[in-house]
Formats: C-alpha cells, structure tokens, sequence
C-alpha cells in the first residue's frame, strides 16, 4: 500500500511542536497514521489488522523496505500484547534538537526526526492500554512500546515479543548468529533466506541497494533482542534472551515501562550507515552533571604478552599471601616470597611500560593480572588486594609523575555475585588510588553466575541491569568503563559518557590463540557495519609484530601493518589502544601514526565503502583530517576525493601505506610513508595490498 | 726519478722494529732513504740535493703523486733551516698498534705504517740539526719536522715555511681559500693551476684518477698551515698562518720541538678518503685517564629560533641586575624586572624544549643565550652569571630528572683575554652546576683580541695554544667541549677525547641568514671530502621545515626533507643536533630516523661517492647499520650493493627517500619512508631528486 502525502499538510503538522488529536474515534481510518523524516524520504506507516494487531510498514520514496509487520508482546499469565487493540490517540512531534557530546565521533549531534505516539487499548474488562513511538529518521526509522500505569497491568513478565521485520525480497545479509552469551562470532555474508538468526546489529543491502541495519537503542532494563528467521523467508522476528537459561522469562518488570527502541537504520551507501547519528540520539541526555573527569585516551597495556603467552595474569606463588595486610605482604615480597617471574602485571615492567608509553603520547596504562584470582583458575576475585609484586601507590604516582593514568581491571571470572558483592569498594578503592578507568571483564563461555551458582544469560535482562549498575557506581566514584564481554551498545554512552568503549566483537586477541586461525582478512570491512554502528569498538588495533613466531608460530595477524594503522580511524573507540609490546614499536616510523592519531573528532565522513570489500573513512580533529582504508583478501585501487579538505587551505599530507614489497603472506610489515602537499582539488590514489589498508594525515598548514 | 726497490729487503727491514745506520758517511747515496706504506703502494723517496735541501717524492705504485719537492723553514735571525743539509742518519720503524677509542667511527682504529727518521745536519759553527719523518700508510704519506735539543738552538722564531707540495700536472681541486680567521667559507671546483690558496684540507683529483686530500695532523702548538699556489703552477707551498695580523712571525719556540704532521692522503676512490684513519692516527694516545664522563649525544638546543630571529640571544632588559647575587636576581626578577618575552634562553622555554627532546632520545640540550654579555653588544662576557630568567640549579635538575643534561655555552666574541681571566671560574662553575658539556664559540671576524686589545689570527700558533688549553681545562673539570670559529680539526680528538665536535665550516645557519642565499646544494657533498677529513663537523643538521616563510621569507634551506637525513650519516659528529625547532618535528614520521641514528660507530664504509656530486656512506652500530646518501643539485639514481651486511642475516630496512612528489623548489619536505625486508645479496636502487637524499636503517632482525 502506497500513500500519497499532502507534503503542505505535513510541513504545517511538523511546524506544530505537537499536534493533538483526542478522540473516541474506533477506527484508524480517521487518523493520520503515517510519519515521515525530516527529509521527506523515509516514511512509516501504522495500521491496525482486522484482529486489532498493530502492524507497520517502512518505505523510503516509493519503496518499500519494511513490508507490513506484527509489533507486540506475549506477557505471563496469558496476557496478549499484540492484538485485539484500538487506537485511541495519535500525537505528532518534531524533534528538532542539537547537542554536544562529551566526546564522540561528532562536534555536535543533530536529533532530528519526525516522531508518532500512538495509543492503543485493548477491548473489555481486562484490557491494557499501550502506547507506540514511531520516529521517522532522515538515517532511519525506529518504534518503541510503552505500557502506562493502569488500572490493570501492575507487575508483569514477558515470554516473548512478536515485533516483525518483513524485509523485502531476499537482501543480502551481514550477520553472526543469534547467541545469548556472546558476540565474539565471525560474521558471514549470506542471502537472508540463508541466515537463521541473528545478533543486533544485523546489516542487509536490498535488491533496491538500499543498505538497511536493525538494531535496537536505549537497551538499559530489558532483555537483549536477537533476531529470527523461523521459516528461513523475508520475515525476521524479535527474539529476546531469557534472563537465565532455564527460564522461559525475558524480562520482569512494573508499569509504566518503555521498551528499548527498535530501530531500522537506512542509507543509500554503506558508508551513510556509519555516520547515521540515529542510535545515540535515541538515548536518553547526560546525567553525569560534572564531566570534567571523562576523557578519551589513547592507551597501552600489560596485556598483548599475556595473550602471546610471554607473560601470564596470574601470580602462581603470591597465593599463600592474599590474606596478609598491605604492609606484610610487601615485607613478605622484600623477603622474596610471592615472586613469579612470570607474572607481567609487576612493578617492574609495569614502569617500562610507562617510561615507554609516556613518551609517545599515550595517556592510559591498562594493567591486567594486578590481582588476586587469577591464581586460583581465574575465579572468585579480590578487586581491593593487588598482588604482592604490584605496588599500587608507587605506580599510580609513577603514572601521574609521567602525565599517565592506570587503567584498572576488573576481570569477574563471569562471577558476577561475587563482584556486586565488592562493587562500592572496588570503584572506592580505584577513586582513592587514583585509577580514573577500568575495564571490566566477564570471561565465561557459559554465562555469568551469582553467589549461588545461578547461571543467567551475559544478554538477558538481569545482566543488563547489571551492566548498568555497575556503569552508576563508576560514575558515582568518578570512573570512566571499557567493557569486555558485556551487552552490546545500543547508545548509552549518551547518557553515561563513562561508558567509553566495549569489546563485544572477535577483537585482536583471537589473532594471538584462535584455533580457527584468527579474524580472517575481510573482518575489519564488516565490523564497521554491523558490530560498530551499536557505537565504539575497543578492537585494541596496532600490531606491528604481525606473526610473532618468537611466541605463537601457529598464529598470526592476517593483515598488513599499514591496515593495522588505518583501523585508528576506521574504527572508532574514545579508547584506542596500542596493542603491541613496546619493543615491537620502538624506533619504527609507522608508530608516529599511532602518536598522531586523535580518539576524539569534530567530524566522521565515510568516503567509499562496500561492506565486506573495502571502507574509506576520513575524520576531523581541530584543523587536521585522518583518512582509514582498508581492504578484505582484495587487493584494490581506489580513487578518493580530498573534496571534504577545507576550501583554499593547503595540507600535508602523511600517508601511511602499503608498498610495493609488501605481502600479506611473506612481508605484511612491508609499508611506506609519504609526506606530501594535498588540497581539496586533489584526487588520491589509494592503492592496498590483500588485506592491506592506508592511513593518511592530513595537516593543515598555516 | 724511480727507483726500482728490492721488495725483499724491504720486507725485511720492515720487519725488525728499528734499524740504525749508524754512520757519518757524507752522501745520502749509502743509506736508503725511501719508505713504503704496508701495502707497498705508497711510497716516499727523501734525498737532499747539491744545495743540501732536503727534497721528498711521493709515488703510489709507479705513478709519481708528489713530484721533487722542498722540506725545511725560514727561522729568524737569518737562520736557514731548508738547506746546507747532510744525512747522517737514518732509522725505520713499523708502526703497527690497534687502538680503541673512546668514541668514534670505527670500534676500533689500526695505526699502521712504515716511518723513516731521517737525521739532518747543517755544516758549520752555528750548523742546526733536525730530523725529519716519514711515515707510509696504506692510506697515505706524512711528514714532520724535529728541532731536538742542541747547543746550537734554544729558543727561535719562524718566518715561514717552505715546504713544497708538487703536485703532478694540473688535478682538479676542491678548495676554499686560505684564510687567516674564518673556514665558514664556501668551497670551490677548480683546476689546481685556478687556485690561488688554500685553508686545508685541500683535495684533489689527478690526471691518473688518484684522490689527494692536503691536509695536517696533531697540531697543538703551531701556526696553522694554508697552501699556496704562487705561481698559479701545481706547487703548493706551506703558508703558516701569523700569530697576528702586525706580526710577521708565525710561530715562537725552544727546541726540542716537533711540528705537525704535513700529511696526503692518497685514495683510488673518494670514499676512500673518508674512510682513511691517517690523521687522527698521527696523534698522540688518549692523555685522560678516567674517560667515563665523555659520552657522544644527540642534542636540541635554544639555538636555531635566534637564527631564525624568532627569539634572541640577549635580555635587553636584564643589564641593571647583572651585579647583584643571586638570590636579589630571582627577587628582582619575581618582581617583574629583567623580564624579554624574545630572550630565548629562558627558563619556561628551555623546559619546554627539555619536555619535547627527552621524549625522543635527545641526551643533550644546548643553551646559547644563558648568560650576560650579549646585552652589551655580544662582548665582555660573564661565564658564571646566568640571565635572571634563566634559573641554572632548577633548569640542570629539570634536565637530569629527565635523563638528559644541558649543553652550555661560552660565547666569548672573540674576547680571548676576557675568556682566559675566567676560563677556570666558568668550567668550574659548570663542573659544579652539573654542566657536563659546552658549546664555546669565537665570533668575530677580525680576529680575536687580548684584554689590551691586542688582535691575533684565530689559526695563529696564539690561538693554537689558547684552544688546546681551553681544552685541558675543561678535562679537568670533565667537561666536553664542542668548538664553534676554532682551529680545524687535525686528530687531537685521539690525544682529548673530550674534544667531541667543531664547527670550522659554513654549517645550518647561513642557511637562515645568508645574504648570497646560503649554502648551495652541492656544499654538503664537498665537506666530507675536505672539511671532514680533518675530523667531526657540528653541522646541525635536521631542518624539517626547509622554507621557513614565517621567520625569514628570503632565506630557506635548499635541500629536500630526506637529504637532511642522510647527513646524520654522511656527516659524522659525535654529537649531532636536531636543529629545528620542537614544533617542527611533532608529529613528523622521519623524526623516528633521527631519533634512531646513533652518534657512536663501530664500521663506516662510502659506499660510492663522487666529490661534488653526491655521497653514498653506510655506518654500523651494534648489529643494525644506518646508510646516508645525498645529492648535488642533480638528480640521480644509484644501484648499490648491500654486501656489506652480514652473511646470512636479514634486515628489515626503513628507508627513508624523497618522493615522487618532492621538488627542490616547490615541494621540498615532500618524502616517503619504506619498510621492507632485505639481505645482504640484494641491490638497492637509491633515487634522489634534485639537492635530495635518502637515509636508511637497517634493523637486524633475530
């Protein structure tokens, strides 16, 4: 079905701030149920069925892209939240707003959309009133579910959701299965048909090449929502995760409630999914009043030689120590006990990180393995006794002395009782030390337990109030997170700008023990459009040691070292590591990329792109662009407008790339530097070995 | 003449450590009195003719190198010491000594030679005796003269020299011309018989493709010698420089003396000239015991901004303080007195710079501009009193706290008399500040003058003893020093190590101000060739921003970004500045090379080079070698081999080049820097474009 639009009516409408339409009115037939994007281009069409079943279809212009699909719920106790309503109420607003983040991949964000709120109620004694929000994006469309307070829906569970997304033909599909516990898959390309399920984001190109992405915003208190294609057709289905595994139970809750927005991100280019602004502006303002203590870092780490096996987290002889106090366990220490050479989170080398990283710009340390746990098969932590052969006091000051911070770690084992348990104290204890970051971690293949044994779901919603809570503590104790194998981003960093980054993807380590043979060579043009447009990455790029034979000559890093310093642009992260160990940078070149390389822009514009094939992205920082290319297995040329350069300046430009010597299989470090003048006039040729990629600087001369 | 020599006996001669002819025969017919080099391809004939002059012939292997040339001095009181000569005796020695330096371009140094010590003596009542020896070296001949204690001579002056270097036919010269006070003058290529003087080194190409470099070493209490060329012939005649301008005296002494050594090195390839360890071999060994303290660096210095009269050296309004102490200075300066934001050398300017250099590796920073006198004219300078916003005790512990040490300076403009009353206050005041190093300079062309006004020649004998004792008195307060308008090098950096480095060559700065432009493309593909063979040049390299529009519009330096790369290796010093300014180099890939390149050299081989045209010259240190290449104002591509790396080892090259984009003219900082794997087989294709060059490092991988 195609609607017509008054465009006159619709532009007096979206003048009004909000446009009230009360009415007993029964039927939809009497209001305007379609909204349309600032733009004109996307639109979305409500309607009830026959059957009282919310239903909405999405075009873009003339063309459909979501056909029309069910929205609702199955509640416990045989409550139906998805049919048998009327519609009661439209609202139309504008949402027209500007605002600047405390750090990002913009200056500024613009929130700009079209929104309706429909209400719904349901016929007879025990009906439930529920209200939907669609908004109609220029980068997308999104809907969410409310259930106001009412007489007859109190405290309530949730079994499942209905909510549809009838795609149209059979797209081609980005994907990694739908799994409750963790979003460290590859992903694959398939046609639709093909995919089974999916995590969020899930991105598809149409036979129309339109590129779409369903995904969902705002994800605070609620289960994670996966993605099913029960009859392997068009027709993908919300699927959320129970709350644990042996529980039909998704999500337990009071009213009122809102859901998490669904959201359908949608582009003409790849590229113009990456800089859709749509998921973060879904999400609730800032309510961290003093931000001064929230800042993007560049980093290193007492951690890629443990994954390299040179070093390990645990101390295997400070056991016997743990329950001495400070001062007897640093004598015990003097004396020569709790002494593992092994062990890299000591002093020692801890400094040398320091002495290194200080000198070139990197602001965070993070220290894994500073603990107590590891020792005992990684399990039942301790967040406030560091290991005997790390002193916290010497090295924060150690830190500060050289402009640095610590970032702390915070490892549960998945033992997520036994962490909420210590949770004030641990961020207490960092604020006090002087630890102003941490990353969290929930390493367990089979889900998180509570002091009890009781398993849930990483995805479900007891976790995610779990992730939040801890996300309120940190900010309470003025701590910035990086999370590692917790929920996936769904643009909460708008809300808590402590939430700086997370994992939440097969990152770099899999290339240091992967059985499989690590992250093949097309990974990084995937993640971009799919994992990434949730929000930053920490894939802790930089490896410059691309095979490390000297530790694991079963493994490798299967791309080139000019790719590795273009990932700084193409993928985003406030916290971008330097993953290497500092002998592996010292005295190379390619590293002053990697000093150079700001995590915080004014501007992200993505010039060129083919999911999967190749990305082209150039950013913004004060004067200065930074341009990322990557390819796949794909060797490529391509030719790259320098049109987004500021008109009349001149730039040096500092290009990072891939040479005529390199090889991925027999000389991935192989690279070159040029250093030229470039303007806006200027077309680039960029050229990238298989699995090669181009990192370039753009200088702006006075 | 040749002389046809029986190679058994001469081996056996050179094989017993010293032969004595005792004798008073009267003719030179009955000893022999030719000398060859190790070898056997150099070799020196020495006879006297009917006159008894003494006469000295060069050959290397039949062609003559040096035809029949005069030997002996013109002393006053009519006294002649170049003829009515009788060999009474003669004596031969093999030198053959392997001795380490404290710092150098090779590990180690073999001094190895055939000399010949001729006994020389007049006929008469008043008749002098003098020695003469000769030593042959593979890669050269040299000679010196002995006045040993006799009845018949006590103290004397000399007029002049008349020793005579005769070249054969008309060879093209690299040369500057004599002069008394300055070598910060540019270099020509003429044909000898175009020549009219000389400052030495001198070099020459002959006819039969042989390289000459005229030159002298160990000269330490002696007139500076220069060459002239009366008749605009190919006889070169010692020209001592006059102790001063009023004087026709050139040197005052008492027997015993020894003059400097004459020396030509003899060479089939100019590289091999560079390569050539004659002249510092011909000095004295190490005269410091404990030598813990010399040490080379790579430096930053409050330096090149007054060059580029971005900052200056004098606080103009700091004259009223100089006579208080210490404490009413910091008193009078917190109240806002003595306060030049243009005053360089201050104290928030020199941590500043501190910050930066110690973060790349720098060891040294040196401060011009620290102390008063440049207020009143840059004269009568006061070497213990430091400017009030230049705080010594803070800025010495700032630098130690950051693992580096200031570099002071004694700028004396030409105040010798003013330098000498306080020369062992200042280097004590520096030993106790914590100084370890000194820039000393003498600017001023006229000549320097006493405290009575009384001028002398900076190349005058005066002087000769003025500098050596400047350096005897910094060993003694272990101080090293680099010299700025001294005498040129001639090898008593074996004699006091900590003599690290001289300027004695127009270096960086005329490059700022020059009124005729600066220095022209080729001058850095001549000084290794003449200036160098003397000894380190303090050339200052490393100028990344080549056009400086901002500072001085008319003056720029005019060679590409890669060249001023290549000269870390092309130009050995121990210690090498990174002469630009910190602002320069953030953030700029090829400062990695610099921050690489050693000061200190275990091998040095030129690899192929042509004077005038370019250099090609490959250092080691430890396992890596580092190679500088440079041209004129040609373009050129070169193949060379890499058979100088280790059998069997592989190398990950980092090369940095000009690019396809850099223009000398337009585009100058325009470069590229490669990274790929190479061995010891393969061949390198070097591309330079017009005043380019290229700088390598070869890492040794494991």
């Amino acid at each position: 079905m195609k609607i017509i639009r008054n465009l006159t009516t619709f532009i007096t409408l979206s003048l009004s701030l909000a446009v009230l339409f009360s009415c007993n009115k029964e039927s939809v037939k009497n209001f305007d149920t379609t909204v349309s994007s600032p733009d004109g281009k996307n639109r979305i069409e409500f309607s009830l069925n026959s059957d009282g079943e919310p239903t909405y279809q999405v075009f873009r212009g003339d063309v459909a892209v979501i056909e029309s699909s069910k929205l609702g719920f199955e509640f416990g106790d045989s409550i139906d939240m998805s049919s048998n309503f009327e519609l009661v109420a439209v609202e139309e607003n504008s949402i027209d707003e500007i605002w600047t983040p405390v750090w990002g991949e913009y200056a500024e964000f613009t929130n700009k959309a079209e929104e309706l709120i429909l209400t719904l109620t349901q016929k007879g004694a025990i009906a439930k009133e529920m209200k939907l929000v669609f908004r109609a994006y220029d980068d997308g469309i999104a809907f969410r579910f409310e259930f106001p307070e009412q007489a007859n829906l109190k405290e309530f569970e949730i079994l499942d959701e209905v909510t549809e997304f009838r795609l149209v033909g059979d797209p081609t599909a980005w994907w990694q299965k739908a799994q409750f516990d963790s979003y460290e898959l590859r992903y694959q390309e398939t046609k639709l048909s093909e995919m089974p399920s999916a995590n969020t984001p899930a991105t598809f190109r149409t036979q129309d090449s339109l590129y779409l992405s369903i995904h969902e915003a705002a994800l605070t208190d609620f289960a994670g929502m996966t993605l099913l294609n029960k009859d392997s057709s068009n027709v993908l289905v919300s699927q959320l995760v129970p709350i644990s595994p042996d529980s039909p139970v998704k999500v337990k809750h009071a009213a009122p409630m809102k859901t998490p927005w669904r959201t359908v991100q949608i582009a003409e280019t790849a590229g113009a999914l990456i800089e859709s602004q749509m998921i973060v502006n879904l999400n609730e303002p800032n309510k961290i009043e003093d931000t001064s203590w929230i800042h993007p870092a560049k980093y290193m780490g007492i951690w890629w030689e443990m994954h390299l096996n040179k070093g390990t987290w645990e101390n295997k002889n400070a056991a016997d120590l743990e329950h001495l106090s400070l001062q007897e366990q640093k004598d015990a220490f003097k004396a020569g006990k709790g002494i593992d050479k092994k062990h890299a989170a000591n002093t020692e080398n801890v400094k040398k990180y320091i002495d290194f990283a200080s000198k070139h710009e990197m602001k965070g340390l993070l220290v894994e393995g500073w603990n107590y746990g590891w020792e005992r098969g990684w399990k039942n932590f301790n967040f406030t006794t560091p290991y005997p052969d790390f002193d916290m006091q010497e090295l924060t000051k150690y830190a500060q002395d050289h402009d640095m911070f610590l970032i702390g770690h915070h490892e549960t084992g998945g033992d997520v009782g036994v962490y909420e348990d210590q949770l004030e104290d641990a961020f207490k204890y960092y604020n006090e030390n002087g630890v102003p970051a941490v990353k969290t971690g929930y390493v367990r293949g089979e889900g998180p337990v509570d002091i009890h044994g009781k398993a849930y779901h990483h995805h479900g919603q007891r976790m995610v109030q779990h992730y939040r809570r801890v996300l309120e503590v940190a900010a309470k104790n003025k701590v910035m997170v990086v999370g590692h194998e917790i929920i996936k981003p769904t643009g909460v960093r708008r809300t808590y700008p402590n939430m700086l980054s997370r994992e939440c993807v097969r990152g770099q380590e899999y290339n240091a023990w992967d059985a499989q043979g690590g992250n093949k060579p097309w990974h990084t043009t995937v993640i971009p459009f799919t994992r990434m447009l949730g929000g930053p990455i920490d894939f802790t790029p930089g490896i410059f040691n691309l095979t490390f034979d000297e530790y694991r000559p079963d493994n490798r890093v299967h791309t080139t070292l000019a790719k590795q310093l273009a990932l700084y642009v193409v993928i985003y992260s406030p916290v971008q590591m330097a993953a290497d160990l500092p002998e592996h940078y010292e005295g190379n070149p390619a590293f002053q990329f990697i000093e150079n390389v700001p995590v915080n822009w004014d501007d992200t514009k993505v010039l060129d792109a083919e999911i999967g094939n190749y990305v082209v992205t150039a950013r913004k920082n004060r004067n200065d662009w930074y341009l990322g290319a990557i390819t796949d297995e794909e060797k490529r040329s391509l030719e790259i407008s320098l049109d987004f350069l500021d008109e009349g300046a001149t730039y040096e430009a500092v290009i990072y790339s891939d040479s005529e010597k390199t090889d991925l299989e027999n000389n991935p470090t192989a690279y070159e530097i040029r250093n030229q003048k470039v303007s806006k006039s200027d077309i680039l040729n960029i050229d990238m070995k298989e699995s090669g990629g181009q990192a370039i600087h753009f200088k702006k001369l006075k």
